[in-house]
């Protein structure tokens, strides 16, 4: 199965120069006509695409991960991590579950993917991975410390209407199935179905 | 009155080197010690704040602007816009307001301020703008069409349900305020009280 990358707001056009080459954003520039055809230097930066996991465990318990970075705060979300190049987004939903997680799910399937910032080429994509069992210990990497958290969906929406859950695209799907019977049936169907 | 900048998930530290200065993006770069006592090349961005300004008129209708860019799909928002070097935030909320939609308020105050992303130093401040006059015709800008829409709280509510409503910090708070009565009873008066 090929998923379709999502579309930027406003794309970099092919024409455009690159002006920076960084570590995991590079910067492009362009003159763009404007409505009175007069021009403007525009600039969009791009960066690697983004997966996203949400894990389901056999018993249908979410499983969140809280993670520490150096010199950041700690949140909650998912588990999540940057697509190599070229590499394939379901392999790279797997790889990056595991690492983080030490679990393994045989129905992983794409939720919903979309470009958050119209000012940079960068698509996420959220996956959900239902009846996931441990196979491993998480990877240890330096730069990042996991903690996994198991929580029922109503404590889920409990930590989104609180603010302590930090992905703003999970937590608006959760938010309108709350007021919405059809998406909350879809909602439970997908995640615990 | 002073407006406090609300931190970074991340701050850029002070020791970081500005490898790239662009248009709109700088870019910052810095050895960070991991976990092991290992070092890893972090890079992060800064760009100049915005601000949002949510507007309503006298009659207790709310503004939206639907906003057109070159080579950009249209979107319903807010009225927003980048505040200039050293510019007074309530200041550029009055300019930037002013300019797009040509009215102007009396009553202004923040509502509240955050930083969206962990790997960009940028801040997004929103205004409430209450009993709002016309006071002027929008300032003609060749990089941006803005048509103006005036909606109840419901009609917006329904807008955010329908998913077309740009902003997910705002869509956010309407959502929460939509499942609890006392966040509803705030929000009512924020707008309209």
């Amino acid at each position: 199965m090929k998923i379709k990358r999502p579309e930027s707001k406003q794309p970099i056009p092919k024409d455009a120069e690159r002006v920076f080459k960084g570590v995991i954003f590079d910067v492009y520039r362009w003159e763009q006509k404007l409505f009175d055809g007069s021009c403007r230097v525009f600039e969009k930066l791009e960066r690697p695409d983004t997966v996203v996991v949400i894990g389901v465990t056999e018993d249908k318990k979410i499983m969140l991960v809280e993670t520490v970075q150096p010199g950041k705060k700690s949140y909650f979300g998912n588990a999540a991590g940057q697509v190599d190049r070229d590499e394939d987004l379901l392999m790279a939903a797997k790889r990056e579950f595991l690492e983080e997680t030490g679990y393994k799910s045989r129905d992983l399937k794409l939720w919903f993917a979309y470009q958050p910032a119209s000012k940079i080429d960068w698509a996420i994509y959220f996956f959900v991975a239902r009846s996931c069992k441990k196979v491993a210990e998480p990877l240890e990497d330096p730069g990042e410390r996991v903690r996994l958290k198991l929580v029922t969906l109503e404590e889920l929406v409990e930590l989104v209407l609180e603010e302590k859950f930090d992905s703003p695209e999970v937590s608006m799907e959760i938010l309108r199935a709350c007021l919405d019977e059809d998406r909350m049936k879809r909602l439970k169907d997908l995640l615990l179905g």
